[in-house]
C-alpha cells in the first residue's frame, strides 16, 4: 500500500474515528485504525464492538492496500508532522513508513484482515435533521441518564419518531429530560434506545453546523448516522423503555416564572457550601413576597432572594441543587416557568411549546 | 470586623496569596487567609512556613478587626458573587457574613492571632530587577531543578549577585542550567539558595511586566521579593551550593549551529516512539553532510536530517531527547550554537555573550 494525504486532512479525519477507539480493550487489533484502501477511495476505521466510526479521507492511492495501524501513535506521529504532505507505505511484513518532509518514521502495522467491519446496516429506515438539532438535544438531554449499569435502559437515551416529531428522553431515576423536535419531512414511527455513549461520541463530532444534516437510519438492533463523509453505528441498547408519558401531567398548585440565570447563579453559588458526599438539599420558599434560595449545611448557610412571577399557592420545597443546575444549564430561554403541585411531588421546567419538559423529584425536607 | 471590596479587587488579592495555602497539612489554621484590617489597611495572607505571601487589598474599613477564612470556600465564594460591592463583617463568636447584592453568606471563621504571621525581614540587602526578567528567568532555569529531596541544594535554585550580573543556576546531576542577567544599579554580592517550589509561587504571581520593579531582599535564612503591592517571604534552602564554575569549559571539538525550531520539532516527534519507562537516547549523528537525528525503541524508529553549520570533528553522541527538548523550549534564539568534546563529554549548548548555558550529559550508546 501506498498512500499521501495532506497533513490536515489525514488528522481531521484520525480524529474523528479516534472517538471509537476503546481505551481499553482485550482485543489489541480494535486499538488500531484500520487505513483501508483497497478499493477506489480511502477509508479510516475504529470499531470498539459497541460503536464504530467510518470516515473517507481524501489523498492520493498509489498502491492499493490496506493496514492496521496503533490508533495513539498515529494520532500523535500524525499531529506532530509539519504541515505538509505525508505519505504512508507498507511492505509485505505489515512494516509501516511515514514519510513527510525530513522526517522518516518506521512503527509496526498489524494485517487489516484481522480488523472487524462495521456490521452491515440495512438503510430503509431513517429521519433527516441538521448537525446543530442533534448535538444540541444531545447535550440539552443527556446528563440524565444513569452513570451506572444497574438498569440498561436507563444508560441509554430514547429516540422516538411519532407524528413527525423526534422525541429524546434521559432518565435516572430522579429526573426525566426530554426534548422535542419537529421534523423536516414525513417519516414512519420508530422507538429505540441508544446507548448514552455512542450519543457523547457522536455529538463529539458533529460540527454543529445548523446547515448540513445528519441520517439517522434505524434498524431492529443498530442506528447508524451519516454525516459529511463519516458514518457511525452502533448497537442499540434492547428492551422496553420507560412509560414516561404516564409520569408527566399538566396540573399544578404553584407556577412561577424566572430570571434563568439568576437563579441558576444562586444555585451555583449554594453548592458550593456543599462537600461531595453532603446529600444537602436546597430549600426553596415560594410566597407573595417572592422566592428565597436558602441552604445550610455544615460549612455555612446562604440565603439569597429572587424576584418571581408567581400564581397559586405559596410552597416550601427541598431540591438536589445539582440537578436543577443540570437542567437550567441548558435551557436557553431567558425566563423559565417551573410548576409543583406540593414538596412531595416532582416540579416541571417547562415551555409552552412542549419542546423541553425536566422532571425533578423533591428531596424530604 | 466589617469591610467592603470591590469583587474584582479583592478576588485578585485571594489569588495571590492563594499560592502559599499549603494543599495538605496538620495545621489547619494554615488553610485560611487572614483578613487583616486591624490598622489602617487591609491585609490577606497565606503562609505555608516555608513561603508566606501578604497582599495589601484596597477596601473600606467601617470597623477594623482581623479573621482567619478557609482559604479554598473563601476563594471560590468571592468568585461566585456578582461583579459588584462584597461586604465581609464578623461578630464575636467568629461568624463570618459576606453579603453582596442579594446574596447572603454565613461561615465559621477562626481567631486571626492564632495565624502564623510572616518573619520579621531586615531590608538592608537588595537588588532590584523588572518582573519580566524575572519571571523569564525562572522559567528559563526551574525545569532542571531535581525533583526529590535527596540532595536539598539540588531542588533549589541558586541566586548570585557579583560584579552587578545576576546570576541563576538549576541543576539535577545530569545537566546544568545557567541564566545570566547584568543588573542597572551596583549591588552587594549575595549568594543564596531559593526552594524551587518558592520560585514557582512567585513566577505564577509575577505580571511579567518589563517597567514593574521587582525588589529582592536576602537575609541569611530568606528571600523576600517586594512587587506590586504584594510581599513574598521565603526560607532559603541551607548549605553550600554545587561548584558549578568548574564544571564548565569553553573548550570543545565540534561545534555545530543549527536552527532551534527544526531541531525541537525533530525531537519531539522522536520521543513519541518512547514509552515512559524507556529510557531510549537520541542518536545525533554530525557529519560534514549535516546532522541526522535518529531513534529506535520497541515501538518503531525515527530518522530525520538537519541542516547545520559544522565546525570541528565529526561525532556520534547520543542524549536523553527530553533534556534536549527542556533547553531548546525556552531558548528564544532563533539558531543556536551547541559545543561538543567527545561521547562521553557533557555538551553545551549557549550563546556567546553568556547570557545563558544549558549543560547536559550524554549518554551511553
Amino acid at each position: 500500500m501506498k498512500l499521501s494525504f495532506e497533513k490536515s486532512t489525514l488528522l481531521n479525519a484520525i480524529n474523528i474515528v479516534m472517538k471509537a477507539v476503546p481505551s481499553r480493550t482485550t482485543m489489541p487489533i480494535l486499538e488500531c485504525i484500520l487505513v483501508d484502501a483497497s478499493d477506489e477511495e480511502i477509508k479510516l476505521t475504529a470499531n470498539d464492538m459497541e460503536l464504530g466510526i467510518e470516515t473517507k479521507v481524501k489523498g492520493n492511492i498509489l498502491e492499493q492496500g490496506k493496514i492496521a495501524i496503533d490508533a495513539k501513535l498515529f494520532s500523535e506521529i500524525i499531529r506532530k508532522l509539519p504541515d505538509s504532505e505525508v505519505w504512508i507505505e507498507t511492505d509485505d511484513s505489515l512494516n509501516v513508513t511515514i514519510n513527510c518532509e525530513k522526517s522518516n518514521f518506521k512503527i509496526a502495522g498489524k494485517p487489516g484482515d484481522e480488523f472487524s467491519y462495521l456490521p452491515y446496516i440495512e438503510r430503509n429506515h431513517y429521519i433527516s435533521v441538521s448537525q446543530f438539532t442533534l448535538k444540541e438535544i444531545i447535550r440539552q438531554t443527556i446528563f440524565s441518564i444513569a452513570a451506572n449499569e444497574n438498569n440498561k435502559q436507563m444508560t441509554g437515551e430514547l429516540f422516538e419518531v411519532k407524528n413527525d416529531f423526534l422525541r429524546v428522553i434521559s432518565l435516572d431515576g430522579h429526573r426525566i429530560s426530554i426534548r422535542k423536535v419537529q421534523l423536516k419531512d414525513h417519516y414512519e414511527d420508530e422507538k429505540v434506545i441508544v446507548p448514552g455513549k455512542t450519543l457523547n461520541e457522536v455529538s463529539k463530532i458533529l460540527s454543529g453546523d445548523a446547515e448540513k444534516e445528519v441520517l439517522i437510519y434505524f434498524t431492529n438492533n443498530h442506528i447508524l448516522f451519516e454525516f459529511d463523509d463519516t458514518i457511525v453505528v452502533s448497537r442499540l441498547i434492547e428492551g422496553q423503555y420507560f412509560n414516561v408519558d404516564q409520569m408527566l401531567s399538566n396540573d399544578y398548585e404553584t407556577k412561577m416564572s424566572l430570571n434563568k440565570q439568576e437563579f441558576l447563579n444562586a444555585i451555583e453559588r449554594a453548592v458550593l457550601l456543599i462537600r461531595e458526599s453532603d446529600k444537602k438539599p436546597i430549600i426553596l420558599t415560594v410566597t407573595e413576597m417572592g422566592m428565597e434560595v436558602a441552604i445550610r449545611s455544615a460549612i455555612g448557610s446562604l440565603k439569597e432572594d429572587i424576584m418571581i412571577r408567581k400564581e397559586g399557592k405559596d410552597i416550601t420545597i427541598g431540591f438536589n441543587p445539582r440537578f436543577l443546575i443540570d437542567a437550567l444549564r441548558v435551557i436557553d430561554d431567558e425566563t423559565v416557568d417551573i410548576y409543583m403541585v406540593n414538596s412531595k411531588a416532582p416540579c416541571f421546567i417547562k415551555d409552552s411549546e412542549g419542546s423541553y419538559i425536566y422532571l425533578i423529584l423533591p428531596v424530604n425536607i
